[in-house]
């Protein structure tokens, strides 16, 4: 077992059991096989050897195996940003979130190619993965304030941070199996540093 | 007529007959007297003075009403964009593009501010902005990527602007009277330059 596989797991359980984690895994191999649109519940719960029942335990609906994760990204960035230093200036405590999400999602890029792939493939899935990263953006705006900035300042930290988010994880997603997502990130960053440089 | 009407009737003109405007200006009236969702195109041809055929001959349903404008801003900035010249830096041809954007919007912040409030107001229409922005920095990178740009260097620069376009925008519509927008963007992406400083 990796360094990385060792990661992934310790992620996986500090928030669901092996069913849950069982049932991601089965969701997500049906719809790149048949597509989403076309799977049932009945389906996603038979190749993961539980009852319905069982299935919606752990999420709401087909669509929430592919968010949930969403939901709990935002909660491990917000937190990250709430905790940075205060003497951190906006930008530096954005990339303390950015730090966060590369560690609650970076050992799972077999997983993220998978569910990106299910996702492009379906316009609906776009549309919430948008309406996501907007309440994400939202989140670290209202943190960022908390901290003491203003607007417009929190808006734009924020929308930055997470188009750096946006744009490092497609490079990661699309790159090499051993590609590092906080390193990604952390180059994203200070390549949009040299970028809009005056 | 101000320097302002006189730009924004250039505008108008340029795309749109009178009956375009008048229904356009209708139909956001009653959106936000009674609410987008309990409207219908027979109403809003009704105020405009017109019949329900010739709204249909200007817009496809009523949504359209509320976003014919983003497809003609997508292709101002994509224009301006295309056409900075080759020498500037992608930071620069994006700001080039701004200066387009506000070129567009910039005369218009009262109807501007109805259409912001109609749009708050409800989920779709969120979520309908939300994927035009999400297309506009699709085509932005886009033309970046025909000027030079590597990936993920346009895709970067393209979210920015938009992050930039965004955060300008709404400081614009909830400010004073006489807010200058192309003024406003400069200043946020000269905000940003700082803010991201290293």
């Amino acid at each position: 077992m990796s360094h990385c596989d060792i990661n992934y797991h310790r992620a996986m359980s500090r928030w669901e059991p092996d069913s849950a984690e069982r049932l991601r895994a089965a969701a997500l191999e049906i719809y790149l096989e048949q597509g989403y649109e076309q799977t049932t519940v009945a389906q996603i719960a038979d190749r993961a050897g539980v009852t319905a029942r069982t299935f919606f335990r752990h999420f709401a609906d087909k669509r929430e195996v592919l968010f949930l994760g969403s939901e709990l990204l935002e909660q491990e960035m917000t937190a990250a940003l709430a905790a940075a230093p205060a003497s951190a200036r906006p930008i530096e405590a954005v990339a303390v979130a950015l730090d966060a999400a590369a560690e609650f999602l970076g050992s799972g890029l077999a997983h993220s190619r998978r569910r990106q792939s299910v996702i492009a493939a379906n316009a609906e899935l776009r549309e919430r993965e948008l309406i996501k990263m907007a309440r994400l953006v939202d989140s670290l705006a209202q943190v960022l304030r908390q901290r003491g900035s203003a607007e417009p300042e929190a808006r734009l930290v924020a929308e930055v941070g997470i188009a750096v988010l946006r744009t490092g994880f497609e490079q990661w997603v699309g790159g090499p199996d051993d590609g590092d997502l906080a390193g990604v990130l952390r180059e994203s960053l200070a390549r949009l540093g040299a970028l809009v440089e005056r």
